[in-house]
């Protein structure tokens, strides 16, 4: 079996489509919740598969340091290891060497770096980003890139985007093709229009199996990204799927997939599960909050996940306060039932033609803030 | 319908029995997993009961203070709060006090101390203790008793003992009697048979639903503990579940059910899930240990829980390694599903008549410290 995409529907410049991987089909547009150290914190990969999620991301950076990518391949690839029998795509690493580890020292080559866990010296080629992907068994592996800092000059983004168009090269050659299996490559060139252009090109060029936006939720913002997104995305092939990395905010996702992307991953929905936000179409809440301690209702009266079918606020906000793993537990399930609620929202109304009405009663719904106040008052 | 022991079947001195509650049946011997703040760390309700667990405890020192008995009893009740609709026993705050509050104070009133949390001033006498487990909605409340310091000199054992058979009048007096709900008594007397005699008639006489042997498992060690329960239980009545309090390792729930013992309430399997230590029928493993790292062995090959049938020791030591929260979750519920297997099989043992073998071949089997290099060589 190819690794393929398929276009279902368009509405707008929206595509509901469907990817078919060795482990599994991925309906798009798609939210990929994030499972750094091949666990999604706290959850059960039942309990993830039962929110609707089709496809996790695994962390090259995070496994390559534990357990290895050699053990990850000794003990039957990372789908075994961890339970989930779902399709998994891997990032490259450069990211997180980036924002987490210590003395980079980046050259044509790659990238040499010290652990953040035991001081211990590594290093990442294009050739060994790929290597440690196929060691992973990741049905969707990325080019090795530089996540290119922002803000950056236009000079800076241009050599940072051609050092990663370089790579991008070397990571498609190094790839090994096999049935199911698929390489996606990554367009650079910070908030520039022209060099995202040729970013997009150059990767065509090479030629991928689907295309990703790197380089932005940055600190950018929601303007300069939907921006980037409306100069990016039309350069990009029409029969592959086009992955917005690390993105987002639940406005974020709707924005983008009205700009025709298909698929996401963020931590947001998991961190926010550990730190007391839960996500609710009416906006977030602060679980911990006193004003919940003798709340009857669940955290969101709408919502049909296992949370809020069986726990209160107030039980909720009880766990947070004496620190008990159940909290974050619960928090996080509802948080990825949310986002994958959204998700297939966004699928039917890209199938029946009602995108840019569901956008809109989202956008009434959402407010940007905490809701609290406005929760505890509607009753 | 009435709180109620049946006793099914006997032999030698252990009891196969059945507690009738208002929340539900419990197989005796029976053992308890500890839910101290209204949740087994680390476990959804719903995956205690899969491992067989009929009856949980809460322990009322920490409801008290967190989320407190008025906020759980206008919440619903703890059943409710917890989303747990068996059983559920309290203790009554005693032995918590002791262990954990700061700067107690004990009149014949009662006890009063700061909350180990803040600092917060508070007092329970026998009245207040059964007061809260009523709020609780507690299926079986506690006594409230004074736990004897270990070791303690005949004469202050035997003021002690004395002042919690005063404080068992009280309690017994201030506990309200509601179909489906009992209230147990606690037999003190540190390791003085004479006190444990004088103890047992004393509550005898007071009436009972329940009787429990507190003041063990304090240090006294496990033939001291062992000799104590052959001269205290033959004075309890043949009508009434025997509990042996905060007891405790396998070879200790084997000894105290060939001793007559009905119920029994440890941390052990859920703390021990939180420090890595594994229960198997050879004996406890470190999960922690390096050796694990390329095992594809789940913890037990001959254990059917959902730890051992879906991860390898290789994936959970990774995950400890990593504090990932899922690791102690598994083996949290690994432990637990080990407990109520062994319950299970020394009331099947006592079903057939068969406990004696069961008990050598448990001996025979279960070594005392941790088996890692015994079940790697054993392959």
């Amino acid at each position: 079996m190819k690794f393929n995409y398929q276009k279902l529907q368009q509405d707008g410049a929206a595509r509901r489509g469907k990817i078919k991987t060795a482990h599994g089909e991925i309906d798009t547009p798609a939210f990929m919740p994030v499972g750094t150290a091949a666990t999604v914190k706290g959850m059960l990969p039942e309990q993830v598969a039962e929110t609707g999620a089709q496809i996790l991301l695994g962390n090259t950076y995070h496994l390559m340091l534990r357990p290895t990518a050699e053990r990850v391949a000794s003990l039957g690839g990372l789908h075994k290891f961890m339970n989930w029998n779902k399709p998994i795509l891997t990032d490259s690493g450069g990211f997180q060497v980036m924002s987490l580890s210590k003395l980079r020292k980046i050259t044509e080559e790659g990238v040499t770096f010290q652990s953040h866990i035991d001081g211990s010296r590594h290093s990442l080629t294009p050739e060994r980003s790929i290597e440690i992907q196929h060691l992973l068994d990741a049905d969707i592996t990325m080019s090795f890139d530089e996540c290119t800092p922002f803000p950056a000059t236009e000079a800076v983004a241009a050599d940072s985007m051609h050092l990663s168009m370089r790579w991008a090269k070397r990571s498609r050659d190094a790839f090994k093709r096999r049935d199911g299996y698929g390489i996606f490559g990554i367009v650079q060139g910070s908030i520039y229009p022209e060099l995202r252009k040729e970013s997009a090109e150059a990767l065509k060029k090479i030629g991928f199996d689907g295309y990703a936006i790197g380089g932005l939720a940055v600190g950018e913002g929601q303007e300069l990204m939907f921006q980037t997104l409306e100069t990016t995305v039309p350069n990009l092939p029409e029969d592959a799927p086009r992955y917005l990395m690390g993105v987002g905010k639940p406005p974020d996702l709707v924005g983008a997939v009205l700009r025709g992307v298909d698929m996401f991953d963020c931590v947001l929905p998991t961190r926010s599960g550990r730190t007391a936000q839960a996500f609710t179409r009416r906006g977030t809440i602060n679980m911990m909050n006193a004003r919940h301690k003798d709340d009857l209702r669940p955290i969101d009266p709408d919502c049909s996940c296992y949370a809020c079918q069986n726990y209160s606020r107030a039980y909720i906000n009880h766990l947070l306060k004496c620190q008990e793993m159940l909290g974050p537990m619960l928090i996080t399930r509802h948080n990825l039932h949310y986002y994958q609620e959204l998700m297939a929202g966004l699928r039917g109304a890209i199938e029946t033609g009602t995108l840019n009405a569901f956008a809109s009663k989202f956008h009434e719904q959402y407010a940007g803030g905490d809701i609290d106040e406005l929760l505890t008052v509607g009753g």
